[in-house]
């Protein structure tokens, strides 16, 4: 346990399965330009998204204790399959503030939706209807179709975020949602705000986009209240594996390069 | 430790870090159609390819150690980034035969070309220069050309191997290549049989495809010998995660549905 700092000094703690997660960070760091943060990558046991919930609850709470460890203030899974699978369990064993980003995503389509709302997600979020579940526990009259789109993961990890192949590929993923007539899309995967531009392109401007990782910087920033955090706040990265990746990928996520980057094992 | 059967009804097991191996699997039991076999996918850590070598050596390590419990006669590395990384390891630690796909892989496109091999690997596969130094070391005077083609894995589990998506992404791999002139085209990553009708497409018939699936079988067929087996063999397969989706992709991959699938942790 490193020593406990005054309020103001200590970090908020986001968590995701690999680099996805970095939309949130960088959504956090803007929100909060005070607050120090730790990110800490599960590189080396990612994609989630493909996995069981039982794996997926085990490596979370590897993960929370990992971050627990380092003092943090708040922790943010910044991860939708974490936060479908594990996000009450968290909550029940942490004893700091825990926010996922489904019901932040979903409180914000709720807010938009004239009546039908779209969620694109990976295959483990889509199956747990964690999405379906939190809109409707909000508003039983809105309508809800969940939809996976695994490939938009790939594309946005391997830069290709803005090419016509990721152009085709949002218009054979969302034509039947827009079909549908959905006039809210939520981005229920953190990898997908990096395709935000190709995915407006195709869903036209009648269609309001929720993006889990500008909402979830919403929560935080209202559950940590009047914090006056620090003038210059440091922000360190911890990743389980292939470091060199992670720094490639996170320059790009986040638009310049990383400093404070450390391979750690949970 | 399974009671040990006589030779001709012990296994051979494969091992891969996911569903890529099946098309090993698939052409082993073409190749060899009275053995029985074991299939491990470590489909809890899938995928290997982005990750570092010492990661993928210890996970390699605990994948054969499971199989050797089942009393398998011989271990095929079907996956690889893992052959690149662990077949040394494996073969001084195993009390049998150990078989990988890149050695097959180069021997055949050395036979095949006149001079210009390329190779399709995904990023871990082509930073360890796997293919380059074992098609060097049989024919130091062929050229070869490694590039990293990773969304060919994303397309292939998510069964749009076939699509114009796929032919796109195919054109924007395959064109740097072909423009550099080879005349052979390793596919270094055993997904991509999967892909094989759409890569050929884009190289068109001038280029020699080297199938490693296809190679290590012949590699397996001769390392096997004069094997009587047996005469209905069993096959099994094990997975760490997820096995509905394996179940599903598999039965896409073998153009079969599977039988005898079993959750395992290593």
């Amino acid at each position: 346990m490193a020593p406990t700092a005054s309020n103001g000094a200590r970090p908020i703690g986001i968590f995701d399965s690999g680099v996805g997660g970095l939309t949130v960070f960088r959504e956090i760091a803007r929100a909060l330009p005070r607050e120090p943060l730790l990110y800490l990558g599960d590189s080396a046991r990612v994609p989630y998204g493909t996995k069981s919930p039982a794996t997926v609850i085990r490596y979370s709470i590897e993960a929370a204790r990992y971050l627990m460890s380092r003092d943090i203030r708040m922790l943010v899974v910044a991860c939708n399959t974490a936060t479908a699978a594990a996000l009450p369990k968290l909550q029940e064993m942490l004893p700091v503030p825990v926010i996922g980003v489904v019901e932040p995503g979903a409180r914000a389509a709720v807010e938009r939706t004239s009546g039908v709302v779209g969620v694109i997600a990976t295959e483990g979020t889509v199956k747990s209807k964690a999405y379906t579940t939190a809109i409707k526990a909000l508003d039983p009259d809105v309508e809800v179709i969940e939809s996976a789109a695994p490939l938009f993961v790939a594309l946005a990890e391997e830069g290709w975020a803005n090419t016509h192949v990721a152009r085709e590929v949002a218009e054979i993923y969302l034509e039947p949602l827009i079909d549908h007539g959905i006039d809210t899309l939520v981005l229920g995967c953190t990898h997908y705000p990096i395709l935000r531009g190709t995915i407006e392109q195709v869903v036209g401007s009648a269609v309001h986009i929720v993006d889990s990782a500008e909402t979830t910087a919403q929560s935080v920033k209202h559950a940590i209240g009047q914090s006056r955090g620090v003038a210059e706040p440091e922000y360190h990265f911890f990743v389980t594996d292939a470091e060199e990746r992670f720094r490639r990928i996170a320059a790009e996520f986040l638009e310049q390069e990383i400093e404070n980057l450390e391979l750690v094992s949970l």
